[in-house]
């Protein structure tokens, strides 16, 4: 069960209104990387985790996002406050009030006007949070990795936010919120390495003939190698006939039919047979112009 | 640039026609696991990489992705080969027709009815492919463990396929496509770790209040603890009181505002008040019939 | 900042599993009227909310709504326990395990293949969770109805998962939490009315010359009036000429354009325009095969 | 069935084109709380509607809205009409193109580059129109109160939109169409106060233990209490273990597994579980740098 | 403005409720190919267009598509009329109403438990109707071909629904609802057609360099030709290395930066390079398990 | 297969960074008009596809637009090249990044924030790319008709693109990439008419009775008629009577109903039916304020 205690878990000290930064802070509170998305990912992972230590893990951390999705919506709403009942009290005269909501050149413009200031569930660009955010797939070692993944991204995104903020209480608070995603990184990443083996992740093992082949798909000048496909590591594959049908089939598609299924299939294939033999006029040639109408002349070739 | 070949990666050998099958394997061909997402993700990662040796691998395997994406369709494409036809030839009675249609159980109907037998871009549950299944965010580091991650849920999901279908053919292609998975994740991994330092992610520190703090967020009975939150590691915070306001502020969130603010926060306060002191009639009240109609009796309490 | 207590807030006992129940169930987990849309509804009104009453109310309910998405998670993962590690451990031989997985007659396929058993943020189509949920504008008098209507949506869909199921445990746990939705809908009224005026919502006044008006759009047969269009409450127009352009103008839409814009408008209307008086060849006549190649004739007409 | 008259509900005057203010007439066009999903939702609740009066009064409005869909709709074609044809017609250099096609400062760049100069079915923020937007569910009672919530949030952003604009021909147009949201309103009022009793929605009884209770979910500080938590209308549950389990149970979440299941859970438990007594050397140790290469020694702690 | 008649434009006999089938008949009312997406198209044209035949034909079909959207609706309601209310009124003993929800084999069940069996905007599968579904862009020439197209679609899905069924009643109207998009597919063949000359669609000519040559980009095996890359229509290049770098350059991608942006990019791929020259430990060494701890021994490879 | 060479098919020349401009490109990047939209099209249709000179052509083009889409990412690239890091190595004190990064005017933000400067899929309103874009149903006539109006489409948008950028390197590549749009129509034009008959598409007739029948549904003022509902071509019916159930029939929607179903719709009837003969009190009258508490005195009427 969850509790709510009034303080904050950061205490939040904005210098003064800004509904423009408050735009690109929507990234962490209603965006891809951002809180919610942790606390999400996390929660619905400790629901259906089965392991006792794992599972307390995933919801302490499952926890502390959301007290970190307060505060970056507390950052949010304090930047947007002052912009905030604007329009609703028509504060301004309309002019005015046309050039401060379109004024910060960003996406600002639909806080105020759909979500009237508040801290809308939405990114920087307007999106809406999407569930296709979360990658859990149900198996711990998969999903540690996605947690390890999203944290360091996160992470990233609050790097590029404080960047962007002189604003002292901002930044700060910003800080420590990217410093957790450190911390978070720490603790998955020995949860991960706490079972073992974790890889490959899975039960069923990898077909050793394809497990360290290297296959050189991009060609073209030269092509600098690393330990990512190095002989010591992989058999490096650059002949293009050895890339494909590499089962030393004949690399087509097929499949059995039954005679009724075969009777379908040819039937359709015949009536949407296309002709390759004419050369059919065409709504192209019909679209030309009058010149054209009527003949299937061949435009200009090349050279 | 981009060249095609007709022969397939690996050969497809499926033995009998399946649209309930397909409809399950699409999960690897539109799906958020599949192989369009792990093409476009090191495609969109390659065109914005500057490493010389990391851009080729990307390319690399971007490109060996969108050939697994051919083989992972061509597989639906037989599994849904036989009843392809059917809905377009009227080939039975309705009423077959129907049976056949919606007899799978799952979500193939609407690869039938919607797509004519082909291979949508669609998961399992007909939910059409989204661009917010790609996590990239144009950082190195975390991209990379991003790849990493996804390479490790795809190879599960495979696994899963492979568990459910006798084919021959089917179970033999599918566990070529998981084992490359695995290849991909070394490859990887060793590109993260060839990155040093890798961790933390970025260019800005941690702040070392907090880093190596791990919050008991999560508490009742007993804990079960280990090396993501053990002694060695962290320092454990379990009072409530040391959660909150860890900066030592009081925990609230403040801006500064202008006096003009001021004033129009002031009156949109006031104007949409809610009074504490009075118990209005409501709408529940008149909705609860006529015995309670212009009352505002409280109902029945616990106890 | 948020706490979290390892018991639940209702305890859950479910007496066998069931993944097809289970599926059903998501709508209150991952589906627009459940949990987390409650949740979240009521966490960012009372981010963006000033009033302190109102504000204290509405993170008390988005607790409590975090507390039952827990509820309605277990419930998920209850009912899916038996099934979860089915495909990861391939229990059984394929075909037995591809009938279980389909055989649901719903899309708990998806909840196996893709997410291993464990509770995904998708509704019982497989759709992911959306922010579109959320129709928060930032208006209190709004929003208070909003959740108003919110919570009966919810109090139904618990009402028809009660009717579904006979296992006593899941049946007295969604009793609570359809008990619930109709006590925050109680809260909600009387917070609603605790603002006094609140309708209409917001500042404008309504044009009063179409405040009182009722346009009778859809005629035929006879009309069965009530008081939501009765002559005691409404002016009722009926005659259609009295239900276009209400302002007296001509209905016609109109701009001023410079005359730069003019010019180009004009050039873009002449370049683009379709000729009325020919009767040209179509690819619908093209497409007519071979005894109408070329000909423009006329199908048959109707009698 | 439909029909179509040339003349608008209201006639539509534009003094200038201004394809910024456009795109912020695009909210109540394609927006959540725009005119499509108002006819949308009235239109499907009509459609499964039986009760005649209902029926009629939802068609009557949804009708409504389309020709309100269509007035909206010429504002944003009248405000765009001097911009449209600049990109087709090439009527400019590009550098001035382009500054006139990215200077609004908001989205309608989007209207220009994709949709040259059309209105839609986009919002402010460019984000496509979704059906998720529509929360009808089929009870009457539930979908009364979200249309009279769904009125209310579309008059304030009619209210929003008129304070941005000092055009009188688009001001008097959307006070029409603020207006009607208002007359709307007190029609579905009308029409749920004549279902009686109307609350609790629904045909299941709440359970009397819970349906008056209110839980202190949030704490600290002073509570300012109201109505909506009184102790005339609630028993007001403080103490946090009377907030838990409050069935009387133990707050776990527990299932029947029959003996196949549990030797699969298992089994499937011990292959994954996270030793707790090794502190194992992780990924985040490797990227920490030559100098920790190897070690996993403990960062500073705090204090 | 919008006017509505209560008889439907096509009379609706339904023989007997069937939801499975109501299900499938969800794709033309809340699905891409559906009646809403054919309406929406039409009437945002219309308000876009200046161009009077064109406007008012765009017009015209979208009025009749909303009232085929009607039609449609209407089939869906009915053949769900006998299960709507089975939840609602509890109408049967649990276990009978669950079998009854599932036993479909399709996504009915989300019509039930989440619309409670009135027409939802949704397709087969159960996703929400997307505003991505209308792929206008307000270039006569461009819409008129997709009207086309999407006439030509509907046209299709409307046969495969017809062969579904074998109620008189359901055929009956669908065959209606299917002629009329054969009828609007010639209107808007003729209102292209009268665009003269309407090809390239546009403004600015192609490349004569590049607008006859045919890329011959999937190789392998045998080509068979047609009219579409045949000599008599198109220079046909398969030399793979014609087809590179057409334009003559060297077929890289490059930019011109400032030395301020020098300094950044540079700093910016220093910091995040991948050493080639290592063999680094990695995170996948670090979990196969204690027997590799600590060693980067290479796994077997191919032959 | 595929195979990759390093060398673009056209060479990318850029003169300097312009993330504004980039932001605009993406609409054929990640935007539903896009080079991946159109390779997917292709490519799931190729796949899907038994016919083998179509299959090829689909191929060919599809491996094309992938090429393309390489191109135009390559520009996105290297116009964001020199922004990219900025954020990253905080290269510029705060204030100064802020205005650069939000003073593009639209949405380019995002690309920095969210993406990190690299090419994102989404276009330039910040919206995901979605499967939904891809109207491929699987029937060759329609297919084909769909890919000839995206062609169509695609050419349109790079024609806007190059109207808006003076860059020749740009103007350049985007010219070819256009006229390749042009090609590739004439191409699927042959394709479709190579089918014959191909009009109308499908294999059900149209019904005689409506297939050459217009409904003049839009009224008012003067009807400009042309070829698309001449008298030549069409039966043109304004009459409003003769628009409504054209079958003859009384235009009503019937199912017939089971015993049992009769019972359980009457008893929901019944229960939710709202009574006609009352004025009830409602929550509009509630919320009107102090003055009008406890009456249902009705508000002023129009004249």
């Amino acid at each position: 069960m969850f509790a709510h205690n009034k303080r904050l878990q950061y205490t939040v000290r904005v210098s003064e209104t800004n509904p423009g930064l408050a735009n690109l802070m929507l990234e962490q509170f209603g965006g891809p990387q951002g809180e919610l998305a942790a606390a999400i990912r996390y929660f619905t992972q400790a629901l259906g985790e089965d392991d006792p230590g794992r599972k307390d893990l995933l919801m302490d951390i499952a926890t502390e996002e959301l007290s970190h999705l307060e505060v970056i919506g507390t950052i949010v709403a304090m930047l947007n406050k002052g912009a905030k009942g604007r329009l609703a009290e028509a504060a301004e005269e309309e002019a005015e009030m046309y050039r401060s909501i379109t004024g910060a050149g960003n996406d600002s413009h639909v806080t105020q006007v759909l979500y009237g200031g508040g801290p809308p569930l939405i990114n920087s660009a307007g999106v809406p949070w999407s569930g296709a955010y979360i990658d859990t797939i149900g198996d711990p070692s998969a999903d540690l990795r996605s947690n390890i993944a999203a944290e360091s991204r996160a992470k990233i995104i609050y790097e590029r936010l404080i960047n962007l903020t002189a604003d002292p209480g901002v930044k700060d608070a910003l800080g420590f919120l990217m410093t957790r995603e450190v911390a978070h990184q720490i603790s998955f990443e020995k949860a991960l390495y706490s079972i073992q083996p974790n890889f490959p992740p899975g039960k069923l093992p990898p077909d050793p003939r394809f497990a360290r082949v290297y296959f050189d798909m991009s060609q073209g000048e030269v092509d600098l190698r690393g330990p990512w496909n190095s002989d010591e590591n992989f058999e490096f594959v650059s002949n293009r006939d050895e890339q494909q049908a590499v089962d030393g089939g004949d690399g087509s598609g097929t499949v059995g039919l039954s005679a009724k299924e075969k009777t379908v299939v040819t039937a359709l294939a015949k009536r949407t047979a296309s002709e390759t033999g004419l050369d059919p006029m065409t709504g192209a040639e019909l679209g030309m112009g009058e010149a054209s109408q009527g003949t299937a002349a061949a435009p200009k070739k090349r050279k």
